[in-house]
């Protein structure tokens, strides 16, 4: 399994504020930190940009090229800001996200297919929601699939999302329940005819709830999902907990 | 994912000395608290016992059914062992467990056939080894499955058990790594065209080395094996770091 960290994001108020101040400096420090902690990719999240600070995502690319090769996830909801970012970095890197949601198919999808970069395909529906069930994460998974490949994307660029649940969402568990047997089952190769990558943002159960969940709730559910085939997890690298499952993890699948 | 209590053992001191005395109390207090903290079934393990004391299983199963209805799995490397517990049953038994070991093929095998019980497959070869590969481990199910099959067992009553490994052997993690891809494999139903059940036990993982390891290692292995598909575990349903991640492992995969 390959660990991203999700730690270079604006809910971060370090990072916040070094995007403010356009200070490259606590950004490559955390960059180096997450280096070192063992992150295999990095995860830039500027957050929600007004359009005057839009270039917010070239600095963050530029700011941690500096001092890291590791290879980036440019995240961002906003076209324009995954534009900026691409055109900054100097490796190719995966763009994050495409939904069903129009505006994201006509510009963002675009986007991957002209620079051919791997993307990461949400299993959001037309309106940003989660469907409740496997069969609707799955149809999702299909349809999406579809118009990448008619973009001109191949199945190998292609990282499957099914969005883990806030754990404050009134069907959390169900949710997490169906994104489970979604990743089991598109890893399990059976519904495209191959394996294909999936990816989680584990911290998005305990978002703003980190004093209600125990860090076991996110340490279950990566193996948990580790078990179903999990490609790669955006993980708090810097979480103690969280690193030492990576390694007990990675103790036991590298040896096969 | 069903859970069995790994705690009537002759392990434990407690089950030791109530055998030795024949005192049905300890062993069904323990039972009823077994069934209390979620056990769905009861592994009752009399441990190595002198031909004079093979009468105990027997003695083991009677009092337990004084005060439960939960399935039993007889577990023992006895022949005679477990055809003394069989016939003490109220309800049919699983009976753990056969192996490549021609004492095992010959008589215990043929009493899970008469009697039409499940059966569970220890992936240990001919001289009770864990081959420590995947592709040794398949072989080895390959080989039980057409034995067990011959004899007149149909795979709803197998039960393949990878043995967990005890953390004190040299190759202990590749083991548990191959355990995991051989659950992974056999719960996929792509090797027999069907998927079959699982079983591991998991407190094989620490025995001897509850001070050494932290009861974390069985959690995550607990999850990694749910997320595989694995059919059955035994655990020490009393420990509650255990108890609190079957509760958890329950609350997301019972919601699809």
């Amino acid at each position: 399994m390959i660990i991203a960290a999700d730690n270079l994001t604006s809910a971060n108020p370090v990072v916040a504020q070094a995007l403010k101040d356009l200070n490259p400096r606590p950004l490559q420090d955390l960059a180096l930190l997450c280096a070192q902690n063992g992150a295999h990719l990095l995860d830039l999240n500027p957050g929600y940009l007004s359009r005057r600070h839009e270039d917010r995502m070239a600095f963050l690319v530029e700011a941690v090229q500096e001092v890291t090769t590791l290879p980036l996830i440019l995240d961002s909801p906003n076209p324009r800001v995954l534009a900026g970012g691409l055109a900054a970095c100097r490796d190719k890197p995966i763009l994050n996200a495409v939904t069903l949601e129009a505006e994201k198919l006509e510009e963002i999808l675009p986007l991957a297919a002209v620079h051919q970069t791997q993307l990461v395909l949400l299993l959001l529906d037309e309106k940003s929601h989660p469907p409740p069930t496997l069969e609707g994460k799955v149809a999702l998974a299909v349809e999406l699939r579809e118009r990448c490949l008619a973009a001109g994307l191949t199945d190998e660029q292609l990282i499957f999302d099914p969005v883990l649940p806030n754990l404050r969402w009134p069907d959390a568990w169900p949710q997490t329940g169906a994104d489970f047997q979604t990743v089991r089952y598109l890893a399990s190769g059976s519904l495209f005819g191959v394996p294909v990558k999936t990816m989680v943002g584990l911290s998005n159960l305990r978002s703003g709830l980190r004093d209600m969940y125990p860090v076991q709730v996110e340490i279950t559910v990566l193996a948990l999902l580790a078990g179903a085939g999990l490609s790669l997890a955006l993980v708090d690298v810097l979480n103690p907990a969280l690193r030492e499952q990576v390694q007990l993890l990675d103790q036991i699948m590298n040896n096969k």
